[in-house]
């Protein structure tokens, strides 16, 4: 049987080992193949390779269930369920998304994309299941990194506690997140991997001991101690907490996976299988450069190097949001930089590897992260905390409770804020405006350009009255030239003329500022002459600047790369209405819908962001005469 | 000495310990005697007394830190740090915080009322002090319950992994949360109370065993995967993660707790002290019933009975809640109520002692909860997440994640909502409405009377296209009849109009819908007559209804009791200038501001949220002439 005659995973029950591992070939193949011409996630994918061809066929997949976390590693799992010949879409628009969900596949019974939800989700599907008295399996497979979220702890306390709930814990133990792992359960995990199962010892100790003549009950008070113990084996720290522990098994032998996995079934209430996998496996290049073949561009198979753009671009944001937060921590040691486990993502991987003093990863702990960073500010330590748009929303709590309630300063660096491309729903950074504005004493700034930037990381790094909070988005800026060094802080809460024009006020925040005087320059041609402002704060709103504008001008455009419901445009909103101007104001931005998985560019088509669209909006809306005249 | 002249804890130093069990016996004596007057938490503070004492005897605190979890159990804390002559305003207007505050006391070193915080805070500010080069302690005293948040566990992993940064975890176990806390951690806390401590063994072991003649190598072979495993005694999981563990110890016995503490400062790296607690220590009362005395209102000391007030109350909005969710539940088997360890707090209590089997507790664990409901729902059940706003911050990602992107119906319950009294600016349920509002596919609701909120419990309950929320607030409805069965449920998206006049449009949401119609009679004193609309849902709204009759009479004000930005105000001006109609909108509700503790009037009063006050506010918006005619 050929890879792309499996529609079905239950077609894998009656194959051999040695047939799934002609499979396993064949997926690894695909896999390399798709990735390297559409770009995607490689290394985690390429790793589960035999845990998901073992586990499935011990499962019996028209009933039983698997929750994959993160869903980054599920390519194996899509490739035999129904989307093989879909493949080479993989990210693009209308085609195979990069994660899990649920609308793409009757076997995706859980969508994903941020870690650690796995465990959360399957154990509501077990409990659902018992009680409706139904029968099935439910398999959460979690990477190691994911474990250490707390939401995956707090399952575990649950599930723990629920002896007769049966689930399944499959741990898909790399030893990495993106990056290495950091915390003491990685480290344990670890600890494992190398010990060889020690099971021996409780298994046989009644065995070696019997024969020798101890004096008085001294066996029986060390046998009754070890006991009461119980946990005198490899996985005690599961084994404490509720769950039957088994492994660690070689991820890549087929045998043996489905071995334990067989008997793992067997076994009532939550089992947790520890399966030692290596990322990119069967890829030597990825092996060796886990961290740079976790995901791709597109690149040449053979050499393992990134096929290179037709131009060169200009830098990323993230480069140089690293590149002057590097350099001002070297002039500030008070400076610290904090991340969740995206090191590279975040370019904090550059202070790693030149301030390690001043760096911190907690692993994938953004609450923890957040309220660390409390702490710092409040021992006079500058904290940048540097977590994107979509994952600031796990430490939503934090920010209100432990951050913005005490007014403490911390500077929240939010990359990927606005559209984020072939990721999709899960990642998009929309509401990062809405959620944070509602809230107290907090600051909120969003750089035009690459340039602009630079300044508001100064501007973020001396702000010490309060948390001041910056967005900029995924990909690359302008090619404004920048500066080494020499930056002046912006004014708080002060916003920026562009351009002047009586017939109409257009107000830009962060991303949407050069779209904004585009936009003005198409309206141009039609003889509406648009004043342009960079908005720069979104919190405090430069009311001074806007509102007499916006009173003279009389209509109001707000153009803002993030949920219209409650962003910048409302802010805008609501200062005049609050200040008694009424004028109209359209707010332009993403509609309170989904963006699916597409790249930036046609996203931005289907969300009327263009700039020629933002023109045609706005004429049809304030001046549908020279609209008309046009057509 | 007496407690009363102990302003500074330093003072505590040269006492011997029958000193400091007569400091503990008046301070349990002002604890009892303050919160029977004032009402406030009682339990969790009687239960810490020797813990503090013994903990603050051991450190200096004009160097050393001590971060307290939550906060609720520092009221001996508060005794001995200057507050002691203050205290009988404790919760009170300008009185000393239930909680802890940075601005109340140079020795609260972080505030606190959310649990699970403290060893994220006291983490980072021992790192900030090592990353400074200075020398001093830093104490996190957490609850076993709070231990079960997941964010306490991401500090855990992270600090476990620190082998030289000096903290030290107490860990508070007094078995409970507010109820008897649940999951597989204070299971195995409570395993190791009553197990008498077992380090003998490891201790001991080569002792016991050298003297015995063994075959070749066996001893070496047992003796190496010992070592290895490294386990083999009380605290292995805390060992495992990295941490030195010391315990159990009695928490009530002075010599023991300072002796232990002053051994666990002698330890580099992360230390967890285990203290055995009792909640609730030293009065009777509150000891055999240990939920029922957690916290109380004004009560007879003698008697442990709650002081009548003098007029009997309409129902509470959560007696009500709970009540009409077991009748649903009685129906509808599918229907299953999900706490994070507030059973009481929700009324979800009822629904345990009813139908134990559609009654789930997570322990203290928002995130957990929100995406086991997630997973619940996919299989068909009917989750009711019963969250205080407050609370279901601390699941925000989960919540657009997990629920709202898949489209879950999964049907929030978020009690506390609004302005929450004497807890303060931690616990007010302000900004929900705004970050939920701007999430795809969350339908939002609020109910003006506890009659309405019958009938919204049904419409979440039937309601299966999606996620549906419900906010009401604390406190006691308006007495209104209630039914006990044949709720129809509300069309959703419908408001309803309550008055009819020409002069303005006054659309309340839920709480203030009441206050609408007052502020109409008042206004209509003046000669000016106000339609009023009972809003119902803030998304979607009913822009039918609204948008015809605000274009018609052309001056709208909305009420709610939440932040104003982005709140329920801003979905009517967004509604309104996204449909071309330009009028004034005045929005009252929360400024942005923090909202200290007092009672929910005095707060009111404050923020300009009584119905005179509204009408003030609303005549000099829009009615001069008549407001200066009054005055």
């Amino acid at each position: 049987m050929h890879l792309s005659e499996i529609t079905h995973p239950n077609q894998l029950h009656g194959l051999s080992v040695r047939q799934l591992q002609q499979i396993a070939r064949q997926i690894r193949d695909k896999h390399l193949q798709t990735v390297a011409a559409t770009g995607g996630h490689l290394g985690p994918g390429l790793g589960v390779v035999e845990l998901t061809l073992g586990l499935y066929q011990t499962l019996d997949l028209d009933r039983d269930k698997v929750i994959w976390d993160v869903g980054h590693q599920a390519y194996p799992h899509k490739l035999i369920t129904g989307r093989y010949s879909d493949f080479h879409t993989l990210r693009q628009k209308d085609g195979v998304a990069g994660y899990l969900k649920r609308c793409e596949s009757k076997f995706d019974h859980f969508g994903a994309g941020h870690a650690s939800t796995s465990i959360s989700a399957a154990l509501g599907m077990a409990m659902a299941r018992d009680m409706q008295g139904e029968k099935f399996k439910v398999v959460a497979v979690i990477g190691d990194g994911a474990l250490t979220g707390g939401m995956a702890l707090e399952a575990i306390n649950h599930a723990g506690h629920l002896p007769k709930t049966n689930l399944l814990v499959v741990l898909n133990d790399n030893e990495m997140s993106i990056s290495p792992n950091v915390g003491a359960i990685p480290r344990y995990l670890n600890k494992m991997r190398l010990s060889p199962p020690m099971q021996f010892i409780t298994d046989n100790f009644e065995e070696q001991f019997k024969h020798i003549p101890f004096v008085g009950d001294e066996l029986g008070r060390i046998k009754e101690g070890m006991k009461r113990l119980a946990v005198p084996k490899v996985g005690a720290v599961f084994e404490e907490l509720g769950f039957t522990y088994m492994g660690p098994v070689d991820g890549h032998n087929l045998e043996e996976l489905i071995a334990t996995f067989q008997q793992a079934h067997q076994i009532t209430g939550p089992v947790l299988v520890h399966v030692a996998t290596v990322k990119g496996k069967g890829y030597e290049i990825a092996e060796k450069d886990q961290v740079g073949y976790h995901a791709q561009n597109p690149f040449n198979l053979a050499t393992g190097k990134a096929i290179p753009s037709s131009k060169p671009k200009p830098p990323a944001y993230a480069k140089v949001f690293s590149h002057t937060l590097v350099k001002l921590a070297e002039q500030n040691p008070k400076i610290v930089g904090i991340t969740a486990a995206m090191a590279t993502g975040t370019g904090l991987d550059k202070l790693q590897a030149k301030l390690p003093n001043q760096y911190i990863d907690v692993g994938i702990a953004e609450q923890h992260a957040v309220t660390l960073a409390a702490g710092l500010a409040c021992e006079g330590m500058r904290p940048v905390a540097a977590i994107y748009s979509t994952f600031l929303q796990r430490a939503y709590d934090q920010i209100i409770h432990d951050v913005c309630i005490q007014n403490l300063p911390v500077f929240f660096c939010l990359d990927r804020a606005g559209i984020v491309g072939a990721d999709g729903p899960t990642h998009q950074g929309m509401y990062d405006i809405s959620y944070l504005r509602c809230i107290p004493n907090m600051v909120l700034m969003a750089p035009k350009d690459e340039a602009e930037l630079q300044r508001m990381v100064v501007t973020g790094v001396e702000y010490t009255d309060g948390p001041i909070a910056m967005r900029f988005p995924r990909g690359n800026g302008y090619g404004v030239p920048l500066m080494e060094e020499g930056w002046e802080p912006l004014e708080i809460g002060k916003a920026e003329i562009l351009r002047n024009g009586d017939d109409l006020l257009i107000i830009g925040y962060g991303t949407m500022v050069y779209p904004a005087m585009q936009t003005a320059e198409i309206l141009s041609e039609h003889g509406i002459e648009a004043t342009v402002i960079n908005g720069r704060f979104a919190k405090p709103l430069d009311t001074e600047l806007i509102l007499p504008l916006a009173e003279k001008i009389g209509r109001v455009v707000t153009l803002e790369e993030g949920c219209v419901i409650g962003g910048f445009g409302s802010a805008v909103a609501e200062a005049l209405l609050d200040a008694d101007i009424v004028v109209p104001v359209k707010r332009i931005g993403i509609p309170d819908e989904l963006v699916d998985h597409a790249t930036p560019e046609e996203s931005k088509v289907e969300l009327g962001l263009t700039s020629q669209q933002i023109a045609d909006r706005i004429m049809q809306a304030y001046f549908k005469k020279q609209a008309s005249a046009v057509v």
